[in-house]
């Protein structure tokens, strides 16, 4: 199960409403639980301020991935580093990210003569295009990490995230056939090799079934060819993917000529993520990292650009979950759920 | 006419009240001016997201100046920089600095392809430790910077900004002696040359006198070494000096053994700046960059940490005009009022 809290929502610039990108992943094998290990997937400035406003512990946070090198995608992280640092943090720390951002921890740690207490573990993902990661989450919880080369006018990149719970079960009937008293369950469950119960052993894997689930996610940098993820996207429970402009405003921007500020962002337009999504059968669609010019009410019939636009845009091209992401909103996704 | 404005008054990291180190100063030659040009000292990650919730226009923004290094007094500033060069700024820039700081500049512009519209005009400190620095803020109107190397873990430094106002004054007696008709005096004002009027021609200086103000300020970077800046605030209005401890808290971080976490962080106590304050006559003491173990309240009879602790020991060892900084707070320092 993931439980995903946005922290950033809004593209290129912060807003009064939405901090520049940057969204926890806790990853949990228990709905119940109240606290998981967590990565956070990109840093624009002002996470660490977000972070002071919600439920996730600094000490939680296992890996930061950072989709690319933009700064409303990373500026935040010399900050949260040295924080760590200052809250006295000795666990390591995962940093996956495309290797000029080792370059700016170098430059930072010179600079401000950075001493950090806690080992950062750095993986640049140009190296591991081919690879899968695997984080260490305990002996029944496994997530594994695949990169995707998307297009922007950076390099940037795109994530699946994918977890595997295994869970015992036990076979209370035949437990009881066999008069098994009650008290040894527990031992029976947690066993891996054969047990000894009073004047007899047994194997503990003929009283328990194992099952498995799996919970995949992808989650898109900046990107203006969603279906550079059409491989990424197959059996994913969720897809979190920018949707900057409507396609109307997207092409406004990329027709106007170049001294009235005209360009292309490479950003994608809802209308496109939205085809991709359906067109993919993706099962819940997050859109986020919107233009400021998008005001935060939700009205299509309004004049002045609102999320209400975007949602109705996206809604035209897609009919499975959709969400409009905003800062602090938590979504759950897990594959029990379907 | 100096207006600051507090946007950041924490040390090291940011707490939910108060932000990691930021000032504007705004230049003001006018109390009644409602825009005024304004310098930024120090850019602590989140400034931009301070200045979206006050009264100050970005493009107003002429120069930045950086104390030291440390990131909780220049992690802000790329995604200033950035926003400033989405916000279609085209206007100079100054920018004042340790030399790192154009090292930390030049990764930023690489590691994220940064195109700036507008020119900045890099300053290094240690080349100019000798010189005063004018900044262009029109005729009548000037503002001239010297620098003073302090004590900290980093190299670092403070600043006196000197503004001196010109003004003329009409001689309203002497121009009805003359029969000078009231709709000229405005003219005769504004000119500096000899002026013709209907058939004389008059010298405009023998109408008016010309004033002077000079206020001056010091702002001061982190420093354990108050009587560092002796020299220089010789005849200021102000003084803005951290206080990152009371003496108590301080000696026992110093006097702690290391494995315990004992370290010279090399700041200074509210005693030391009182002190140094009270026997160099400083009219105005503005305490700021308060650690975040202080509690934003004010009672010095409290067992927590907080503010009143700081304010009860700079009052006992100063009897000026003392402010204790919090986000947001304005102060006007104006040699008019003395």
């Amino acid at each position: 199960m993931f439980k995903l809290t946005f922290l950033g929502t809004s593209s290129g610039i912060p807003t009064r409403e939405r901090n520049v990108s940057a969204l926890a992943v806790e990853c949990s094998a228990n709905v119940y639980a109240k606290r998981n290990a967590w990565l956070l997937i990109d840093c624009g400035e002002g996470t660490q301020h977000q972070l002071m406003r919600c439920h996730l512990l600094p000490n939680d946070l296992s890996a930061i991935l950072i989709t690319h090198t933009h700064g409303d995608h990373c500026y935040g992280l010399g900050g949260l580093l040295a924080s760590l640092n200052m809250n006295r943090r000795t666990k390591p720390l995962t940093l996956i990210a495309p290797k000029a951002i080792a370059r700016l921890l170098d430059t930072l740690t010179i600079v401000s003569e950075l001493h950090f207490n806690y080992p950062i573990d750095f993986i640049a993902i140009e190296d591991n295009l081919e690879c899968e990661l695997s984080l260490d989450f305990g002996d029944n919880h496994h997530i594994a990490i695949r990169f995707y080369e998307l297009s922007h006018r950076i390099l940037s990149f795109g994530f699946t995230i994918i977890q595997t719970l295994k869970k015992d079960k036990l076979l209370t009937d035949k437990l009881r056939l066999d008069d098994i008293a009650n008290g040894y369950w527990h031992k029976i469950l947690k066993a891996d090799t054969p047990l000894k119960l009073d004047d007899t052993t047994i194997n503990p894997h003929d009283y328990k079934t194992h099952t498995q689930s799996t919970t995949k996610i992808v989650i898109a940098g900046d990107n203006d060819t969603p279906n550079l993820l059409t491989h990424a996207v197959k059996d994913c429970h969720a897809l979190i993917h920018e949707a900057t402009y409507t396609d109307e405003i997207l092409q406004k921007i990329v027709n106007k000529p170049a001294m009235l500020g005209g360009f292309n962002p490479q950003h994608s337009s809802a209308k496109q993520v939205a085809t991709f999504a359906h067109t993919c059968h993706v099962p819940m669609l997050i859109l986020t990292h919107f233009s400021a010019r998008y005001a935060p009410f939700d009205d299509k019939t309004a004049k002045e650009p609102n999320m209400g636009h975007l949602r109705d845009e996206a809604e035209r091209y897609y009919d499975g979950k959709l969400v409009l992401a905003k800062d602090f909103l938590q979504v759950v996704v897990n594959a029990d759920d379907n």
